[in-house]
């Protein structure tokens, strides 16, 4: 098996606030047909300022906005300077209007690439009673 | 921006059923430092028999494993033949050993590659509210 492999990006996060609107490509608007019929997606994007050779190589991490958080592995945080550097999201999914997607709660900065959307199910996504370390419970959720 | 990124094949499903183990290659596998303080963790794989240009340009499926379901966007599906053959699953962490991870509920097939590992959050990925159509509550989860 080869070592890489190639993502292309579907779109761009076009601006974003509490309210952040998604730009899908026009060759790739097609697939978001029947999304609107769930009020939750998982939002994949590629943390574009951190895709360089230096944060790529990073492996552990300090989570610096959990306050007292210890040095851990990357692949124990959800920061963006990781190997691939692959964000994920759940948002409430607001609307949906041609090839621009609507949705609350995205923590993408303005000009992010999409790699992918899926939706968000319950009977798969939904583990109550996972548990989390003490320091991932002070500071924003990721 | 460009229209493409890089993905680095950062491990392996070395075995999958009830229980699967992960091989993180050596090189990254001190980025699971911490993680065995989360009871469970979001895997993303890479859907390596779906790496081709066919499967790679459907943009429309009809969910064959939930009964009943319409043809819908692939980004309304978890589809592995998707624009970026990427699978997202939520799984149990039973153990880690070194570089394997042993975990319980991986969706991946034997052989594909692994491109991220993530804490899950509850504070950040449980959505009990969350709605689905009807087609997706029948059959397997995902």
């Amino acid at each position: 098996m080869s070592a890489k492999g190639e993502v292309k990006f579907i779109g761009l996060v076009e601006s974003s606030g509490e309210l952040s609107r998604i730009k899908i490509f026009r060759e790739f608007c097609i697939g978001l047909e029947g999304l609107n019929n769930f009020s939750h997606i998982i939002v994949l994007y590629w943390f574009h300022l951190r895709d360089n050779d230096e944060e790529r190589y990073i492996l552990k991490v300090i989570p610096r906005r959990h306050p007292g958080a210890p040095q851990v592995g990357v692949f124990a945080s959800r920061s963006p300077s990781r190997p691939n550097p692959i964000g994920l999201c759940v948002v409430k999914l607001i609307k949906i209007e041609e090839c621009t997607v609507t949705v609350k709660g995205l923590d993408a900065l303005e000009g992010s690439a999409i790699i992918d959307v899926k939706p968000y199910i319950p009977r798969a996504d939904v583990i109550l009673e996972a548990q989390v370390p003490e320091w991932a419970s002070r500071g924003p959720p990721t």
